[in-house]
């Protein structure tokens, strides 16, 4: 029986259990699933298949996840860098935000993010904002897998005027999105325990339990926040998160950047999930979370960029890159956080973070066809001795040149196929130059 | 009178001592020199030119300066990773040097190394090695602008066997090329203060006074280096090498992690130079060079990505990103090292620290038309508010699509015009087959 399509001709980087590396391997696929995975006999055979595709020698290795993003605000990607946390977020992003995000602005984004994840080798993104309805439509346009929530905050939000309906409004968009679309599942965000009150935390995480979602929330990832929490509550934030009953296996922590051992000790003990944002906690000198302990604790931990508006691409080869490098120099210890780790933190680790393990992160027969293809016949990826060293420290982005995801192929040769690309930045340029001239130029 | 080749439709950031940024700039080339940079004029006249290049709405900046590299071992880029450095070196880089290292391996690696370059925007590097005889032969045929110097070490090494001979060795390679060639500069390498004897450094520095070039020493690199010198001298790195006559104008101490407010004070004072290497730094687990002291004490400070088997690639788009974040994260100061800063490290800062201050780094009438062009008509660099931004936090090397070094177009659309890269990735990949085969995997 033909498949419907076979990829050969490259190194199979399985990211299974023993993270087996076939060499001149063959992937096939039917429908939306991996049917069988092996290495290419002699004389040579390739299966029959509607779509055969050569790898040409690259690399062939599970799509990418990237466990934190806001997608709608690359929009304000470079908008304003380099200020305190504080004047960015009051001066340029909340402004910005008011000013500027509605249903259409959302829409024209989100697709040109995903653009930018496919060509970039990320095959399924977790997502938190506001219009998240309309964050849904666009990225299933696109053709990504996707973990997307709506944002809970207890301010004025977009879409969100009263803080007082965000609940409600959360829980409307996860009963819409639950089982209507094979790569969209819906969850929950609150912004932070900082800016959602306890009583807000309880319902929107009774909300995520009720429809058995993921339940996210950015934790511990500044000292200021660290500070105020225990000026309020007398515990560390994840402390005061696990009192009020917000921790348990369908709970995903963004950063977790200011956690001690007795925080890593509550994590693990409730299978919560972690999400790390190496660029985005540099960038904003946020701090180093401590990776290689919550590693050890047993923690799921996923790898994220976090939103354009901080980071400022969402590139998860340039974050595999950081991850490794920045946990070496912080512990002086070269052999810290090693390229396999990273690896695994981009793809299977991610997939666990959030979820999706049964399903996708690895190249194992009966998981969803979620790949990519990167091509090393270039300069910056000669000579190859150690594929996996490549792919974190060598590799980038644009390396990659097909993606596939649930049997689709989204991304040939380098080329989108699943979107059109002028449009969107022709369309992104457009709203960005109305955004210069009504002045967030402060 | 015609110019020789115009550049137009593009914003120039020309990285002069006012940062200007010229929308909707020209820049005319006559010969070696730019001639002419300013505003286009309404109605539209582009001025006649032998070849007009129409840049496309992309950005127009000054090449990149590689302040450290050494381009043979791009030959064992990813051969080793994640070990500690005392590992890395005996077991797989000096037995790997020892056995593959030659006129023939440095040729083909060296030439690798400058299509790299040239295709990620570097125009100018400044490296050092053995062989340089040879390196410097590929680096002219590349049409790459360099510092090249040859290595000084009191151990036998590849085409020095005789650690006598270092000294000889390398003078007379200087004296060689010295005026040879009009984008080639030599210089002399020591090592390290740890590798080189009191005398060799003293004889090396001796031999690049008289001949008036560039000294360059790897210098307070790791806390072990400091703590041997310490031991033996008394003394750190930097107070050590300033008592026995090393430090000058025209010296260039690669990494200076482990300095203190003294050994910056030294630096300052002795008007020497500084290259930073963040990537290799991190990956090496080095530890965190204070670059925002070191700047503020007026010390020139350039980029550098060492050589491709430590960091593993030449991209100085990747060591801006880093460089921005890391020393962000580490002082827990998001304004630090901010985005205008680490462009004019990679530019101007790290021509200065190489003494071609007067030809490079800037684009301004009278220097060398050494330049490059971003294209930013990509989802990853869409929108854009602030180019400079884009540079540090959001461009990577494969955004480069044209380059001229000294008024010759070495790469256009994206295709390198002064290397054949087919031929080299195969030779490279070759001679990797042998590495691999001969057993340097313990």
């Amino acid at each position: 029986m033909k498949y419907d399509i076979v990829i050969h001709n490259g190194t199979v980087i399985t990211v299974n259990s023993e993270f087996d590396i076939i060499e001149n391997g063959i992937v096939c696929i039917r429908g939306r699933r991996l049917v069988k995975i092996e290495a290419r006999t002699e004389p040579p055979d390739i299966p029959k298949a509607e779509k055969v595709i050569d790898a040409k020698g690259a690399l062939i290795l599970p799509g990418l996840v990237n466990t934190h993003t806001h997608l709608p605000m690359t929009l304000f990607r470079g908008l304003a860098d380099d200020l305190p946390l504080h004047e960015w977020l009051e001066k340029y992003i909340f402004p910005a935000e008011a000013k500027h995000i509605n249903p259409k602005t959302v829409k024209t984004a989100t697709r040109l993010a995903c653009a930018e994840m496919i060509l970039s080798g990320t095959t399924t993104c977790c997502d938190g904002y506001f219009f998240e309805n309309e964050v849904a439509r666009a990225v299933r346009d696109s053709g990504l897998r996707a973990i997307l929530a709506q944002g809970v905050i207890d301010f004025p939000a977009p879409g969100v005027r009263n803080p007082a309906e965000n609940i409600n409004h959360a829980s409307s968009y996860v009963k819409k999105w639950l089982a209507s679309s094979a790569l969209i599942t819906p969850s929950i965000f609150c912004h932070s325990p900082y800016t959602c009150a306890t009583e807000t935390l309880k319902k929107a995480k009774a909300a995520a339990v009720s429809n058995n979602v993921l339940f996210q929330i950015h934790a511990a990832e500044t000292k200021q926040e660290w500070d105020r929490m225990y000026a309020e509550h007398r515990q560390s934030p994840i402390h005061y998160l696990d009192r009020i009953g917000i921790l348990d296996q369908n709970t995903l922590l963004v950063h977790c950047v200011w956690v001690d051992d007795a925080d890593i000790d509550i994590i693990a003990r409730r299978k919560a999930k972690v999400s790390h944002n190496p660029g985005s906690n540099m960038k904003l000198a946020a701090g180093i979370a401590p990776v290689q302990k919550l590693l050890k604790a047993g923690i799921p931990v996923g790898l994220g960029t976090d939103g354009s508006a901080s980071n400022n691409t969402l590139d998860l080869f340039g974050a595999m890159d950081m991850c490794a490098k920045l946990h070496k120099v912080h512990t002086l210890d070269p052999t810290a956080v090693d390229a396999k780790t990273v690896v695994r933190m981009a793809t299977i680790g991610g997939a666990r973070s959030i979820g999706l393990e049964k399903d996708i992160g690895s190249l194992e027969v009966g998981k969803q066809a979620d790949l990519i293809v990167v091509d090393t016949h270039q300069p910056h990826l000669t000579p190859m001795y150690n594929p996996t060293s490549h792919l974190v420290y060598a590799a980038s982005g644009s390396d990659v040149k097909t993606a596939i995801i649930g049997g689709r192929v989204v991304m040939e040769d380098g080329k989108l196929l699943s979107l059109n690309l002028n449009e969107l930045l022709e369309k992104t340029a457009a709203i960005a130059e109305s955004i210069s001239s009504r002045g967030n130029q402060h």
